[in-house]
């Protein structure tokens, strides 16, 4: 019988979208970023995202403000990457009852800090008792404004992949906390990812805009949650995408490929996005100008095979999976 | 330094409603069964409930299937609690990997189960590894019918406190699960509880009732919500509650107090509500002709002191808190 570390945290989800039933007040369920729900005369985002110790994160090297920031982040990221107005969070909090209330407090505080950026507020939770270490679990609810948001679904062929900001940086950020690496700027890339979520909703209130994710299991397996969306291929071109230095350096000093952590690294959470390729030019000088964030094409939308392929090959491997590598969008 | 096992699952919550703002389109945040949001015109509910193998359930005795209804159902509850109407979960769950597909596809037809019943469906959710066995959250998201909803504040003096249905079933439940003994009934009412829906939605309708909370956490502790919600004492009287005929066999036959298991045992799921004195037998007879369902008067409200007591005595046992036992609701 197969159980889920043969068959993969995605080969699940495409079984459990099988036998969970839907009504027609979901607009999005099981599948995207964020289920999209109508109230009223309103569209509604709500995501969800567990942050576990031991496996999303470890207490060495980092302080509890910085796991909280990390938690609160990472599912905001997920409004970002439909570009939609998050508002309010849920926190779930399982501990083991030793850590001192200054301890959990200053997990709040960090939550609190990445949400009150874009003000959002905590509205409640759970607190209880865990059987080993820390479990986070945070809800964010908002908006799609003016009822638009962003799908997986959408990429044509003939469009450009876009990615917003620098790849790479929180998987290298993770390769020096683990090996005791002091490297300040790609620890912080790791704990500190900025959910891109008025960037997202600029996005979103472009036509030319026809697909979007987050990047939070990797360039590889993202792109081929786009690509699956529409069984169509994404080929890649991570070499186009600017080392930043800090990479350039870090890779270098420890035999690392640059390249294979933007095309695998996850936890960036920059945007990819699917763009018209007659207009993307023009969009992206406006973006720039908007928010001084840089943007790469760094791929392309094509019918002649399905999933995800680097320059034309398919890649030896695909990007994060909680259970397994796998063929990332191959159908 | 304090720590949570010393402060205890409430004060922790407590602190941390010092710290967290708030904004004006919450109706009601931290410290109520549900979140109450404002989305244009209508008031949408948002409630969540951590399940975590061998804190709160333990995979001897029950099926997969099991585990999900409850660990829905509970999270239901929060939304009868408020006289709301569910219509959405989420729902993360994270497992070892080792599991089969098919053991936690039970897992979601539990859910399925328990939910369906109310219309609700899966919208969305999270998988992923856990460090030890396996941990449910289920996220709620229902509406206030009418705008209308029930809070835990609003308990007033001369008030009287009902509660739907028997108590103490599914403590006793635990116990035989724990201790290997058969007793169909009592497992069932541990591991199948009925939330309170449409019950809920019908008390809600009804402006004779005050306040309401469900029995998650014993009798007792959850009265002290109320209490403290209005800073007001609850005085109860637990052997009026009548005892089932399962609940007094299993209780003599084992060496149990069942007045006790009334008054502490937790996850019952039924609804606790202050009424209005002088309305609530006739309120009580209609609701028993609407659901053939038992309410009992078993206690009332009191401004002679702060809290819960037991026929006017200090109870020596509160109820349940994940961190510790506490002086229910005494401020």
């Amino acid at each position: 019988m197969r159980c889920l570390n043969d068959m993969g945290e995605f080969g699940f989800i495409d079984r459990l979208a099988r036998i969970i039933p839907s009504t027609p007040t979901v607009i999005e369920g099981i599948g995207d970023d964020c289920a999209v729900l109508r109230v009223g005369e309103r569209l509604v985002l709500v995501s969800t995202d567990m942050f576990i110790e031991d496996v999303h994160f470890r207490r060495e090297g980092v302080s509890p403000r910085d796991i909280g920031w990390k938690a609160a982040s990472a599912c905001l990221s997920d409004i970002a990457a439909m570009g939609g107005a998050p508002m309010y969070c849920l926190t779930s909090l399982a501990c083991s009852g030793d850590e001192t209330a200054v301890f959990l407090e200053e997990i709040y505080r960090g939550m609190l800090s990445a949400m009150s950026r874009f003000g959002v507020v905590i509205v409640g939770g759970d607190t209880t008792r865990s059987s080993r270490g820390i479990i986070i679990d945070v809800i964010a609810v908002g908006e799609a404004i003016g009822g638009h948001f962003l799908r997986r679904r959408g990429a044509k062929v003939g469009d450009v992949l876009v990615v917003t900001g620098a790849l790479g940086g929180s998987s290298a950020g993770l390769h020096a906390l683990t090996h005791g690496i002091s490297c300040e700027e790609l620890v912080q890339a790791h704990m500190y990812p900025n959910p891109r979520i008025l960037e997202g909703q600029w996005l979103c209130a472009h036509d030319s805009i026809h697909a979007m994710i987050d990047i939070s299991d990797g360039l590889c397996q993202d792109a081929g949650h786009l690509a699956k969306a529409v069984r169509l291929g994404m080929d890649l071109h991570p070499e186009r995408l600017p080392v930043t230095p800090a990479l350039e350096k870090y890779c270098a000093e420890h035999g690392l490929d640059p390249v294979h952590l933007m095309l695998t690294g996850g936890e960036d959470y920059e945007l990819l996005f699917a763009a018209d390729a007659k207009t993307v030019e023009k969009t992206m000088e406006a973006f720039h100008h908007e928010f001084r964030l840089p943007t790469t094409v760094i791929g392309a939308v094509t019918d002649e095979w399905t999933g995800v392929r680097v320059n034309g090959q398919v890649p030896s491997l695909g990007g994060f999976d909680h259970f397994k590598p796998q063929d990332p969008g191959a159908s």
